[in-house]
């Protein structure tokens, strides 16, 4: 792992994720930005001091002498976003055939950084893995497979949302970690639509299998003093998909000025045949309805939803809540599965094909940038494609 | 009452209001566009036949004529909307001063005829009110109580949504009289927009104060062969409130064709202090946040609701439901409010305080024009003072 | 109308919900239990004051000289319990053939009272309606029909529970009036158990069509000075429907101290094939579950509702929230009908098939002393029948 | 870990409960009651196969030699239920000072047995936690700090109910292993009394802090072909607190037949100044409810938790939904903490001083008896401590 020391949220919570199923174990680390900090942080974990880096460098270059069963079989990068294209590379570069990357989204900064890490993954044969926890929830995957049955008919409309409160405030000056860098445009590239709405990007394009052909972006800074934006309301225009039919629509909002709103990611679709609508706050439920007047409540882990991935990503019965720890670690379970068909050969199993990869993170950033892109120029239509 | 003949829905809703507190009677109609309908429409409801009449122009005729204690105190107007603006002016036009008009939203179709009211209105001196019932909810006006009381602080973003499926096939072309003329681009003046957007529109102004500066809307119809919109998306920049503070945005959605939502309008308001969201399919709750964390449910009729309009908008006691009706009949409790202190010179009463009028029915028409003027330049920028 | 003056709660609520529909009219009143209130509270009503009684007994005597069309179609006796039994007698055995009757509930207090007006009732051939009105909800309405359609199977179990908070303090030493009668066993017959605890009853009967064999009642009173109960749990067995198959059973629970429950009314039925939820706080949405593991919202209003009494029970689409006085009102539709029906000597309509009669208010007063006379025995088993 | 092999639904959850916060890890099993099934399920898990036996009394036995930090910290019994005293006897007894038990509930069968554990487990010095896994949740927690508080007043009325529907059919003569030892009396020593009831009792216990002093229960075994108990209907008075003022009741309901609910587990809790609500199947969220009329939704991780326990029982933000593994997770903590202060001399720290021992297992045991005896004596009040 390299970042995720002390006081660091998401590299936490990879770590509870990747423990939860007992099927990887943490061995190395350069844990922090700072070579005590790193040190102490590796101590913290019980890491072997031997394995425990100073820096990302270091631990590239001592990791990578080891061998067979004792090489990594992949590095999880969890540092601030502006780092993220630097290390990315030189793990997938990495002597002795690359390092499999897990990396947490958005994957890096710049369209040039997404196409380098594009040909590299592609030319060095490792896995990049994006970690787009949301698709991780059983019921979710669940609203992905009900729209690819064609339950929904053909898509119309979407509207998937992202608001949080936790930003209504300029808390990034009183020096709370986790608000300061993400409000630093340098090493955040974005601010709401970098930090959640790529999220949401990612969750609509999963369920639907939309591409997104144009959108119309308006971002705004509330907050006094801030820097990036920290709400993004955004029209989109997906790609045609049935000859003749209006191509589908979305209304996409992310937003951290939205006072008591804790974790507030939705989605709803809507097709010709039918409906969905899925909150990650209550991510045990979905709600389903057709067009003959039927209100279905499917539970996760209930005999509606079926036998596919869906299924393969529940672990309790239902009425027995899962949450955002074992949804990020269906993401991993999906990596592990996939790195054990690297070796093995085999085919990818259901949930390593879910996985999101580089295309998945190359898709993020430059939804970002178009986002961005449209909003410098008062929310005009802009394509993806001209990016 | 004019219009809300035998299958009508809007009208029978209106008498459902009317009768519920015992404050006024019908007693004279023209219930639909045909002489054969309009005199059995009156049979059914036992008017008197002396004063059912054949046609608007007749009712108005007919009962101009009558003076005093006998002279109607209000004409109700719940024809398709086409027809609005000649039957309102009619109305108070009329000989022996004109009549007090309520008329069903959109007040009527284009820019001039708003004008045209408005000046009318001014000069005759009679009441115009239009009927934009889902602000009559107690929990609405609380909602507005605790925007101008200060408790969610400056307003930042807005999101209000109008979702119905009923539309999402081609209702229109198997005869559903609802449909039918609602899909009529010259009878309705718009689809989704019209019918139920002007609604949105009108409860997030009604709470927030707000007023819009310019909007960006993109219009769609996805049934094939409809030939209004039954989809709106639009992004909305209000006019600027404090000096030097961005000004607040909003996202209005209003569509038709979302399948499985029956009723769906919602509101969610966050200020710099507090946040709310309100849903009229529970309209017995709002959900009230603050910065320090605190998540309050105020109910209809609890001691948290104040003494306020809020308070006097409530008939039954907490927990015991309160809805559609209830809430339309308090926007007919504002009018007659408004009528008696007409006649008796009194000032206005919290309640009569309250009612959409003339202004009210003139800005959301100009908001429909502007969200269709937007559409047709690609959601382009429009601003609601250069129409 | 007999009782219901300024101050009353339910008879203010009897008026509502007599008037939403516009199928009958007050004309005359014995509002209050003293001359002067009773004359202002007509004049505040606007009744003829020749048909403003300052007595129940002035009332009926005055009123039964009125014959054909003149003469009243019902009365409604919304007074203090302990006064139920007298006036119902007195109308139904009034000169002329005696009035129709509608009576809130509890019928009367004593058993002896009960058979004494089923007795008259029957000879009379005058209607005696009691507004349990609960059951006048559309939602559960359509819960019979799937319990009787046999969606639910064999009747396992059933919860029912009726809890409210305001009298979770000595509202009674204070004065107020709704609390001070209900907290007076000569007035109210009894507390909790006799005011929520027979809407319980009647509305689990209602839905189910089960009778009740035995219970055993736990009555207790936590407030400090209060004289009736506050708080009754009790255990029921119904009778047997099923050969060999264990009878159903029940829990019902009714309680006014528990601090913050507004109108906490719910069901709960569970057959070996199926089982539902509702609740009157939300009563447009039911709740039905198969074994199958399906979980379905049946909203009011929809196509799911069917065509039978349920549907019948609704005036507005659904989304558009229907509540208590609707429900209150659908009892009334339901008298109309069968006042209607007597006139004319038509069948008996849907709606009026479900009105409660002597029967079942019979059935609540025989409930109610079984649960007073069980918890005087310690909660010992206590059969109906040998009341 | 003896027990929880292959098949096993509980052991599994013990181990991911286990493994979550990387504190501890499983070193040594006798997985399965035969050496086959044994072996192999210590084969899946990775096990040292010089550590995986072929039965619980050669794991004791093998282990017992094992000293220092070689020695297991803990032994975790997740067999049937009529195993768990010899096997937990065997433990606290083993030689070389005994093991720590970490025993799935209820505890044992007979009231013999545990006042032997009692003794034995005060003799030997070692620690018996019982995994009353519902009280980990962060909310339940704060449920607890808030009453102790006297946010609720004195509390007089408490509803705890356990629903299920997975035994409404004969699961078990289809072969269903869960439900074939929990349909054996002989092993599972009770139904729904045994395996959710007591799960009942022991929340409404650890909130509220009352003792039982005597419950009134009617079981019932609906299912034919049923021999324990498949519903539960139990009225409870708990022991006074406050000398004059009426003693606080229960009603505790447990059912495993009712279609449809999944896990339905609740507490609702009312005192003299306010009431609080909590569900298992919603877990991050608490209702909080005031004589003042306020309502509050206290959520997990929220400012509003506070800063004892139910804050350190929590890993994510608000709006990241934790669920069962967590809040089982956490009973683990406690344990772990509690063992490291064993072997430290360090006072306990707050999640250890909350965890299930004996005396929370001894306490289920005698609730099961109470209500089984109370049953067979026609619901018979049955005082406990009369066993």
């Amino acid at each position: 792992m390299i970042g995720g020391g002390r006081g660091a949220f998401i590299g936490a919570v990879h770590r509870l994720a990747i423990r939860l199923d007992g099927e990887a174990e943490l061995v190395a680390g350069a844990l922090a930005s700072t070579p005590d900090a790193a040190t102490q942080s590796g101590r913290e974990l019980g890491l072997d001091p031997a394995r425990t880096y100073a820096s990302w460098r270091e631990l590239i270059a001592g990791e990578s002498k080891r061998t067979g069963t004792d090489r990594l079989e992949a590095i999880v990068i969890v540092t601030p976003n502006h780092t993220h294209f630097e290390i990315a590379k030189a793990c997938l570069d990495a002597p002795g055939g690359g390092f499999n990357v897990i990396i947490d989204k958005p994957l890096c900064h710049s369209v040039q950084e997404v196409a380098d890490l594009e040909r590299l993954t592609a030319t060095s044969g490792r896995l990049l893995a994006v970690t787009y926890n949301y698709i991780g929830y059983p019921l979710v995957r669940c609203a992905r497979e009900l729209v690819h049955a064609g339950e929904l008919g053909t898509i119309r409309k979407v509207f998937v949302e992202y608001h949080q409160g936790w930003l209504a405030t300029d808390l990034a000056s009183t020096g709370q970690k986790q608000a300061s860098w993400r409000s630093d445009p340098a090493k955040a590239g974005g601010g709401a639509i970098s930090d959640i709405g790529s999220h949401a990007e990612n969750l609509a394009a999963f369920v639907t299998g939309l591409e997104v052909d144009s959108l119309a972006a308006d971002l705004t800074s509330f907050v006094p003093g801030r820097r990036v934006d920290d709400d993004a309301a955004i029209l989109i225009r997906f790609k045609p998909t049935v000859p003749g039919a209006p191509p589908a629509r979305a209304v996409l909002t992310a937003s951290q000025v939205c006072v008591g709103e804790e974790n507030g990611l939705s989605l709803r679709v809507y097709g010709d045949k039918g409906g969905l609508s899925w909150r990650q706050e209550q991510p045990n439920e979905l709600v389903v309805n057709s067009l003959a007047g039927e209100r279905r409540i499917i539970t996760r882990g209930s005999a509606c939803v079926g036998s596919g991935a869906a299924a393969l990503s529940t672990r309790l019965p239902p009425g027995h809540p899962e949450g955002f720890i074992e949804a990020f670690a269906n993401i991993y379970r999906g990596i592990f599965e996939a790195i054990r068909a690297q070796s093995s050969g085999a085919a990818l199993g259901d949930l390593a094909k879910l996985i999101p990869t580089v295309r998945e993170g190359a898709r993020g950033v430059r939804f970002i940038h178009a986002a961005q892109e449209s909003s410098k120029n008062n929310a005009a239509w802009t394509r993806l494609d001209s990016l």
